[in-house]
């Protein structure tokens, strides 16, 4: 089975994913971009595909400040910029403690990331460009066309991001189509399709989040109660050497490599539905890395179904065999 | 694993096989072409699809005898209408007789059934419509517009198939987008998609070739020298009561249940690639059914990768099990 799933994760690569993601200039006709790069499920950046936007030149820190000011926000705090990701001491899977100030002093936290503690993350995925920060929608579009072209549909949700180089988003896969378009810094994103699922060592792990004690900064951990299991990647591909014999599927595999991408300002990443993503960021000379991202619904169909049989064959293998 | 490979049947077909072919009216975009059918692998009948073709209101026998009249064309003889199938008595693999002989009398062969020992199929798989039977071209199109566009590239082959009731094709599947359109009578297709592999118990079966004895009209099979096996189903839809037990996975799934439709004069089949159909026929009142396929380069992507993990999981299975 293994050596099956080896040869999946080649051919894949060899028939049609290559091992890098391909930049195409914008405009993206809705067609090819249907053909070429959702229906083999392939990523690529689309280069100077927001460059229209008015964000691009307007969205100083004063900018914002003066066009949210007071608009209560969602901010994620995190001890060390890992929200959703596994605490290496505790074997849980945490999430960050949420709490919702005013946007003025949420940039604060984010700007301020040296003097303060915690790490910030403005970003809630709950179709928060829409909600939280309509006063900013005339600087965007409202949807990327070609892909709703391509797509059939509008965008289901479109988040904001904005934080600092120490929020890290650990390996995790949506069940969205989606386009990610950095309007500020940039982002690092390393991939793996879904057919190296069994690279990625995904276990049940109890799920917990931070909480802040009262009147103090300081971040607690805490089950979260009932208890509750996540299933999520073991691996985070920047660990310290030491753990890398854990996981020999990903870091030591002789092929499968995992795709590495930088996205600037102005572009886009069309990210699959289903491939597992990390991402790392860096700040513009404004000291934020801002992005927005579009869920497009994905299609449920027969790659999806192959999915499923694919990641029945690995739990199958991972109960058989102890793995580490 | 058989559990699986059900739940991968199941779910293929919930999620968005459905369980019948849908019919859509002409014209279809390149766009919604590509997106509901190609992109899910999923079948679809186009109603009034080459209805603009002269060739439907042109091809007599007596026009069709006119237009190509010495032209030399390839007949398939067999004695009972099975080319490439599975001889119950022999379990071998046999192809049919090709003969190349005036199109006059080649098509009296086919409507001249009843009076013959022979069955025969004016066929040749190998862009004959646009080699023997160029003369022809003109009462068609080239290619369908709409799948071309959608597809991104011309048809890779052209086929001209002529025959009567007599004519059967086994299952089998073939490596290229199909576009079926039948000009005369009509074709009864049985489909299954390409994850219910594991339900048409392919085996190897060593190849054999009907030939004439000279001065003889009867068949003999011979044995293809070199010995060579060919994979094939050994499912035979409309096999006699008694063997049904040999193949419960098709004949007793309660759940995978082949797709069953007709596809008339005027209409175009839409069949995927990798899809397993296995095709019967009824002629029109001149005694023939007359069909143009288009096959168009499919793309060898992540569906064709996990198609191939899934066959080695059924081919682990079936060399672990006795399944006669």
């Amino acid at each position: 089975m293994e050596e099956a799933m080896e040869l999946l994760s080649r051919e894949a690569r060899e028939l049609s994913l290559g091992s890098q993601v391909e930049r195409v200039a914008a405009p993206v006709s809705p067609l090819r971009f249907l053909r070429d790069f959702v229906m083999p499920g392939k990523p690529c950046i689309v280069t100077g595909g927001i460059q229209h936007w008015s964000a691009l030149r307007k969205w100083s820190n004063d900018y914002l400040r003066a066009a949210l000011g007071d608009q209560q926000v969602s901010v994620h705090f995190t001890p060390d910029g890992r929200a959703d990701s596994i605490v290496d001491e505790t074997l849980m899977f945490v999430s960050a403690h949420v709490q919702s100030m005013p946007f003025a002093q949420a940039l604060e936290a984010v700007l301020g990331k040296r003097s303060s503690s915690n790490v910030a993350y403005l970003q809630q995925q709950n179709d928060c460009l829409r909600t939280e920060y309509s006063r900013l929608i005339d600087d965007v579009e409202a949807d990327i066309p070609w892909a709703t072209q391509a797509l059939g549909s509008l965008p289901e949700a479109v988040n904001l991001w904005i934080g600092n180089e120490n929020s890290v988003t650990s390996f995790h896969k949506d069940h969205y189509e989606n386009l990610y378009a950095v309007v500020a810094g940039e982002k690092h994103f390393t991939l793996l399709p879904p057919v190296d699922v069994h690279r990625l060592y995904i276990r049940d792990y109890p799920a917990a989040s931070y909480a802040q004690q009262e009147d103090e900064r300081k971040l607690v951990m805490r089950s979260d109660r009932p208890r509750r299991m996540v299933p999520w990647a073991s691996v985070d591909p920047e660990c310290r050497h030491q753990d890398k014999h854990k996981f020999p599927r990903y870091f030591s595999s002789g092929g499968g490599e995992p795709f590495h991408c930088t996205v600037g300002a102005g572009e886009i990443l069309y990210l699959p539905s289903m491939w597992f993503h990390h991402v790392t960021q860096r700040p513009d000379s404004g000291g934020r890395t801002i992005a927005i991202n579009f869920w497009y619904d994905m299609a449920f169909d027969i790659r999806y179904a192959y999915f499923n049989f694919l990641e029945s064959c690995v739990n199958k293998k991972t109960k058989n065999t102890t793995i580490e």
